[in-house]
């Protein structure tokens, strides 16, 4: 290639070249604002259509191989996503990222515990009873709904209709913010006072709604016999295995434990992509912590952070919507709970805004009293905004003993925790002795677990079967994980109180629960980073991904300008120095033009791209401000490494640092 | 403290220390080579008590959170384990190995397909018939067991016997290697034969032996009526996809689609811990090639290995082992099928044994004739000896065009590659055009799934519709995406043949599959990097995992030698620079010896400490070898991350060189 064509064809490129570590012309930073205007203004466009604009990021997602329809080939089934080579790279950045911000960063535990699970287990924590959402049938095709969901859809459609009155608009409005908290029986009475039928079919609905578990069933073993659900959370491994962690942790509290997984919510009618799946990648954090100081040493990170907050009392007034607050001043004005529910509060924010999140489309919502598991001491959702409206994304819990509680309950073991006292203290402690021949003779290869749910009575149970032996010489007693109950004699076991003096004080720790939806925290992602802008010629409008290196699918694309050998022997070179810096690239050896090449790269969001236009020294340019720089073939690899990595910024790459 | 004390502590150190970057002494290779001697004789000595060995090797691996019983406070369920704190890094750090060597290595995509999985997908690849084992009943207890295993379990027991004749125990290993072979009809017959009796019981045991489907089952959606599996490998969801993944490959072959995810399997006796689990991890290649060119351009690579293997023929005679075969010659004369495949055997074989599987303990194993499935085209398994005999850790098969072929028969979609001709040839061509109206008409809805039924018949069926129809004038068809028959009539379609110049060659590729039980393969590393040693003492066995830097869950400790200001300060700069390098480190400032940290440390299999001893420089102690080295406190944790990242070797940082 002559001079010439080769200046022609960097020409292509979009931008003039400049060369590394040269001062940047001050005209650049006019540009790159006028382009962020640009960019807000298109955003506004797209929130005016918001259906196009879903419509218009998801074609790109399934074309870009973010993911597709599960068993497609097949008609695919609801609920169910593939994620392709792109959507994968992009999941598993985000979870190093997620390891980086909260397992590495407070030195979690993090585990992983089976997705199959016994019945016992969902018995213990509520899920057989209670994990359920309300459904109707469509008396004519048996087709299932979600009741809440028939009368949001409903308020929806008619509050667009421009006719009905200001009354009818503010009840839509309370009932919309209300509907998830609304019984069956409320429920039913919606449907029918406003005559809604099946969707589609228009046929009429089954009265009154009836819970359906959510939970996938399954049997485990070859008997049959033995119930099994798949996991709708990972948080019950977690629980079952408390005193192993506690253990592992030096038996010192406060301590988290993590875990990353899949999990599985047989949804009535999943809907809205990659929202509302049957199967889902779930991270959560056990955070445990003596209820009694709920304090964190490292709140002051975090307590300067302003954020979207939405209070329950604010929600519970009509026209409000989240205000910036400070979080510090939150917490202690006791908006927000403790400073661990504030200090994930915020960790959680950086994180999101990390990972290409607009902060501004970002709110912290408070559970209303109604709205919030009995047992919970706060509950706040990291809800984010995008073309389905405000979603939750994380849930960030305080749930006080109850999990614990709970499994300790049914299982008969102990999930406690023990602190040192100040000073000493005298208590009347139960004395309890099994006396070990005779429940041997007894209960035989049953005996253990007899003992076990023996020692797992509280001081009230033990007095009143103390009182019960010594009236009648025996009582009925239930051993849970016997499934029966067993008869206790007198001879069996003693009873009484001693004064004690006592150095410890033993309690069931509390559990802050972060809770984070993988698939929706990357979809809101994928809407938030998703733009258009004009080719140069100014006669296409292109897709952009504005991925933040660290999540970005593909790191880099190289591209040689020409096809000869030279061009193609200092790609090799900068390809092999990538791969072995683990630097995810492509190379693009395709005939079409640069600018081509730049467009397609852009569209899935690869920050990055090199073009191969010398054998000594090469160009990068920078997806955002499509700026270039000229870098040596040696350095090239080396420079594209630390922006992938984070560690350098394309403005600090361009013109002012020595690399 | 003085410089008496902190000498007399550094003794406790158990070696003298040497300054970093002196030459090391002559003597140390001498201390090296003892060293590995006694390891060696340990071994052997625990080879032969295997049980003795795997119980002292479980025990160290529950107590220390490598694993534990799943849902253990309700006394667990059989075949499903928890991974603990230790056990989910050692698992991160293997998965993230097994992305260097295979998908980045090899530019594979990798994806992330659905568990959860509709009864068509396994009705075409063939599960639902064929993915069984044989079990029999305890007549009286109703518990069910495995015949194969039965039958095993009697042999190895009746083989014990010293008293039984040389043709009775040759009886006994014919029927050990050829059990897994046997029809429901011989097993019974043995069990008949040798009055085998169902373990613990004696009870009789059902006859003949009936086939156990080993899926879970479970409906997906509210009605109940959609029958759904959990996958039992990840397999079928890339296949499935097989379009996608070859357009996003620019429609070139050959290439490679990876995945790892969790995969079901209902054993009807899980036993041997994480070797057969009913819920584990599988890391599957799905490697896609043209049938007529299963060369590799990178098996130069692999082709100087030589590797234990055991080719069919040698396992069919008697008293033969598998032998140290050079890859590139089994290739050259046939015993491997393809390039291809050899490449793959290399890559397992160098991924095992970085991982510090023992290589004189791994061998490749080829399945005979009966063993392989039908449509196979060759097939050899990475087995690794361990305490349970030799374990099948990595199955690497010819798959042959089989699970596209049925996926595209069932769903009426071609699942195909096409590659360019050299010279175009002249072919008739079967021309197959719907009449979308007359179509439209009769099937409405259904004419997409009738026509993408009717585009998938081969030429033979259309010219046999094609008589039919002239003949008839309609002629029932049965569309499976449906599954119904429908009529066709002879105006709906016009077949016909016409001879055309074609310039591409279309085919179904074949598809070589390595697929890695990742639990497996992390139990054998496991056993085989565990050993003890006798404390400087003399008078404890000491408990060490020699883990490879890459794979330990902890890389380094941490231990300020007395509890002062200033150590404990530059603890935390050393600790702060460790974590922002991501390398997983402990600090120990409990109150015990320093001997007894590292016992503690070596038996987590921790490769490095490193004593905070003064305020400027440190010492840092190699696991193996028990030397240590002096370094600045400014540089000791790039030491560390450069070790803990394979980029130096102790030796290298010893002595040798500047680091």
């Amino acid at each position: 290639m002559n001079p010439t064509e080769q200046s022609a064809a960097v020409e292509d490129q979009e931008a003039p070249v400049q060369p590394l570590n040269a001062a940047k012309p001050e005209s650049d930073v006019a540009i790159g604002s006028l382009f962020v205007d640009k960019v807000k203004a298109e955003k506004s466009a797209v929130e005016k259509e918001p259906e196009a604009f879903r419509q218009a990021v998801a074609n790109i997602l399934e074309r870009r191989s973010f993911y597709n329809p599960s068993f497609d080939i097949y008609g695919g089934v609801a609920g169910l996503l593939d994620y392709g080579p792109s959507g994968r790279l992009v999941e598993l950045n985000v979870l190093s990222l997620w390891r980086k911000y909260f397992v590495n960063e407070e030195d979690m535990l993090e585990v992983g515990c089976s997705a199959l699970t016994p019945e016992i287990v969902f018995n213990a924590s509520g899920h057989v009873k209670k994990f359920t959402d309300l459904m109707v049938k469509d008396e004519i095709t048996g087709a299932f709904h979600r009741a809440d969901h028939l009368i949001k859809g409903y308020c929806e459609r008619r509050k667009k209709d421009v006719s009905i009155s200001a009354e009818k608009a503010a009840e839509f409005d309370n009932l919309l913010a209300a509907v998830e908290d609304l019984s069956a029986e409320e429920l039913g009475a919606k449907i029918k006072e406003y005559g809604i039928t099946a969707p589609h079919t228009n046929n009429p609905l089954s009265h009154p709604p009836r819970p359906f578990n959510l939970m996938f069933q399954t049997s485990i073993g070859p008997t049959g016999s033995a119930l099994g659900y798949l996991r709708p959370e990972t948080a019950q491994g977690i629980f079952v295995n408390f005193k192993n962690y506690y253990n592992d942790n030096g038996r010192k509290l406060p301590f988290a434990v993590a875990q990353v997984g899949r999990v599985f919510r047989n949804e009535i009618s999943p809907r809205q992509g990659p929202i509302r799946a049957r199967e889902f990648l779930l991270a959560e954090i056990e955070h445990f912590v003596d209820p009694e100081n709920k304090s964190h040493p490292k709140f002051p990170d975090v307590e300067s952070l302003e954020l979207l907050m939405f209070p329950r009392e604010e929600q519970e007034m009509s026209g409000q919507s989240a205000k910036k607050l400070c979080l510090g001043e939150a917490v202690a004005n006791g908006t927000v709970n403790s400073e661990t529910l504030g200090y994930f509060i915020g960790r959680v924010y950086l994180f999101l805004v990390c990972l290409g999140i607009d902060k501004e489309r970002l709110r912290f919502r408070q559970h209303k009293a109604k709205e919030m598991a009995h047992y919970a001491a706060d509950c706040w959702d990291a809800e984010i905004d995008c073309s389905y409206g405000w979603i939750e994304c994380v849930g960030i819990a305080d749930r006080s003993a109850y999990d614990l509680l709970a499994h300790s309950k049914k299982s008969g073991v102990a999930l406690e925790a023990e602190a040192k006292l100040a000073e000493p203290i005298e208590v009347e402690k139960l004395i309890f002795t099994p006396a070990k021949k005779e429940l041997g003779l007894a209960f035989k290869g049953d005996q253990k677990n007899v003992v076990e749910a023996l020692k797992a009575l509280n001081e009230q149970e033990a007095m009143k079967m103390k009182a019960t032996l010594e009236s009648k010489g025996e009582v009925e007693f239930e051993v849970c994980t016997l499934g029966k109950n067993v008869t206790i004699k007198k001879d069996m076991v003693s009873i009484s109180k001693e004064k004690k003096l006592v150095f410890e004080r033993v309690f069931t720790p509390s559990v802050v629960e972060p809770s984070f939806g993988i698939g929706r925290i990357i979809y809101c992602m994928y809407e938030h980073c998703f733009s258009t802008r004009l080719s140069k010629a100014g006669d296409q409008q292109l897709n952009v991904f504005r991925f933040s290196p660290l999540v970005a699918p593909i790191k880099c694309t190289v591209f040689p300008l020409v096809q000869n050998q030279q061009f193609e022997e200092a790609t090799k070179v900068i390809s092999k120095q990538l791969k072995s810096d683990g630097i995810k690239h492509k190379i693009d050896i395709t005939g079409t033009s640069i600018g081509k090449k730049y467009a397609r790269a852009d569209e899935l969001g690869v920050p990055f791209a090199i073009t191969v236009d010398s054998q000594t020294s090469v160009t990068i340019r920078d997806r955002d401000s499509r700026d270039q720089v000229r870098v040596s073939l040696k350095e090239v690899a080396s420079v594209v490494t630390s922006m992938a990595e984070g560690k350098k910024t394309w403005q600090e790459v361009c013109g002012r640092l020595n690399v």
